[in-house]
């Protein structure tokens, strides 16, 4: 059973995959090649479904079965079981130490039958893509051990990507919440408490008002370049409307996202032509019947769900991800004008 | 002049360092190689002293002449200018923003003229080294601007090392506490105010007693894998005696250190060949005349410095640097046994 273990010192939880361990001289040489190796089959592929453990759910064309061809969206657990739906937490400490079992959940949501297909291209496919999300993040809110769900893509080698590019999407739901997460939510409750006004809708009233680093817009949805961006190009896109948890928006309202998301991605694709990326969603924990307090107590007037669109293009060096201290080379100012200028 | 940007949600600082600003267009492609170009010549090497900025100091034989040759170890100013040593902070708002000048330091400890060298593997050069860092630590001390002084290295392109392979460690020199760092103090200090010990200390004391994570150990340092490390084969060395400046250590016992980091090197050498790394030095903050109170008031007594290697053997994506959540395919346990029984 893979283990979920505690840094004791800043409370980081760091997953420890005895399933999917490696033996340690098979790290040699470091990281992997990034190609589909001569004559390997592409599991997330159309007609290639017997390569991966049965379908949880699928969007498909009448008539046609789980696990066979016919779909449009199609979801699965992920191969590499570092998270498990089954069994409990059985929190313990080991000396000074505290630990727990990797329960959980992780999910691979394919996001189109096609290998060549990029969904981000597609209003129509996205569309499909975050109906189901939607779907699954509420089935996820059934189970009582998870607390949080993180969805997010990584696309190509720099941003943690798979030699299989096939697009895709993978959601986690984790038993704790993360420390990335808590600070966010203590940021955005601090600035609540003091002026109580949501903090990511004042960003988004002092964005429209300057203007200069508003890259687009549609009628519910803002995508900008962040006043500090840890990367060039980096992006985000938030309801306009205030609303805490992504899963519960709207669906009517998902086409207009999915438009402003293929905008943002064109203007990127035109400045910088193929590139690797991550997209992480930041969205508010689940809340279920936990007494109202803490981040929980205020959190649905302080706290804006926003989609984060990370372009990897210059080398992040371990010392920034191990201070939390970024050097950027482009302002956003610079990276907003480019993107705005191209047509698309 | 570049900025400093406060990101308003979660307060994490990041340079936006239009000194060293390229167009939006040079972006294209995503990240740069990694060789030395046909005819390039490193900067760093012996002979080539007319290529960087003047040296601020160098360890060198009797008679030699400030950049020129003749040096051991040789510092020099960073030619990428995202931080400042002159002028001011100016902290200003823009806004509900929070921005001040890249007002620091930057400097780069080239750690041997040879190219080829690997001052890891060498302890006599290792003291030297380590000798001008702490040289350089009590003089930027000295700034009244600089709160924190980061010590670093990035070994390869995977861990954001540049494409000159010349073995160097950075140091830089900050305006702000960083997040990262404020985060280990404080959980150090509630450790500190429950337990009246350093967790530092109890971490050794259990690993000591339980063996399963100690690599090796020398007079006055000892290397472990951390219970809970984000990157496979990640180790920590620390000082048995508990102190909270690096800088402040006792020099007779840099030998002593320089040997441990040799052995730990190497046995990871020996298990893994040639591998991305980073290593960073987590050491407390300058404390100078501050009032007593916060982190600093029991700093002495509950913070522990101490050097942590991060080998980068898995490909890190972007939703762990966002979301503080990471996945280790390799217990520690084994990588502890892979390279305690590495003979080195």
């Amino acid at each position: 059973m893979p283990e979920l273990r505690r840094d004791p010192v800043i409370g980081r939880w760091v997953i420890i995959s005895t399933e999917r361990a490696k033996r340690p001289d098979q790290f040699k040489g470091g990281i992997e090649e990034e190609r589909l190796k001569e004559g390997e089959k592409c599991p997330f592929c159309e007609g290639n479904e017997a390569m991966t453990p049965p379908e949880i759910c699928a969007v498909r064309k009448a008539g046609t079965k789980p696990d066979s061809p016919g779909w449009e969206v199609r979801v699965i657990p992920s191969i590499s079981k570092f998270l498990q739906v089954e069994g409990g937490l059985d929190r313990r400490g080991h000396g000074m130490y505290d630990l727990m079992n990797a329960r959980g959940a992780h999910e691979i949501v394919v996001e189109t039958p096609s290998h060549r297909m990029e969904a981000a291209a597609m209003p129509g496919q996205i569309t499909k893509v975050f109906n189901v999300v939607l779907d699954r993040m509420a089935d996820l809110e059934k189970d009582p051990w998870i607390k949080y769900v993180l969805m997010f893509k990584n696309h190509g080698a720099a941003a943690g990507g798979s030699h299989i590019k096939h697009s895709r999407l993978q959601l986690i739901g984790t038993p704790v919440n993360l420390k990335r997460v808590k600070e966010e939510l203590a940021g955005a409750k601090a600035y609540y408490d003091y002026k109580d006004r949501c903090i990511f809708c004042d960003i988004i009233k002092q964005e429209l008002s300057s203007g200069k680093r508003v890259i687009a817009e549609s009628k519910n949805f803002i995508s900008l370049a962040a006043f500090a961006p840890r990367f060039p190009f980096e992006t985000w896109i938030l309801p306009k409307r205030h609303s805490c948890d992504f899963y519960k928006m709207d669906r009517s309202e998902i086409p207009d996202l999915a438009e402003l998301i293929r905008i943002d991605f064109e203007k990127k694709r035109k400045v910088l032509g193929e590139f690797p990326y991550n997209v992480v969603l930041h969205t508010a924990p689940f809340r279920r019947d936990r007494a109202k307090r803490g981040y929980w107590e205020t959190i649905e007037h302080d706290y804006h769900w926003h989609l984060e669109f990370l372009p990897i293009l210059t080398r992040v060096a371990g010392f920034e991800w191990g201070t939390g201290f970024y050097i950027n080379p482009l302002p956003p100012e610079d990276a907003c004008k480019a993107l705005k200028e191209a047509e698309v």
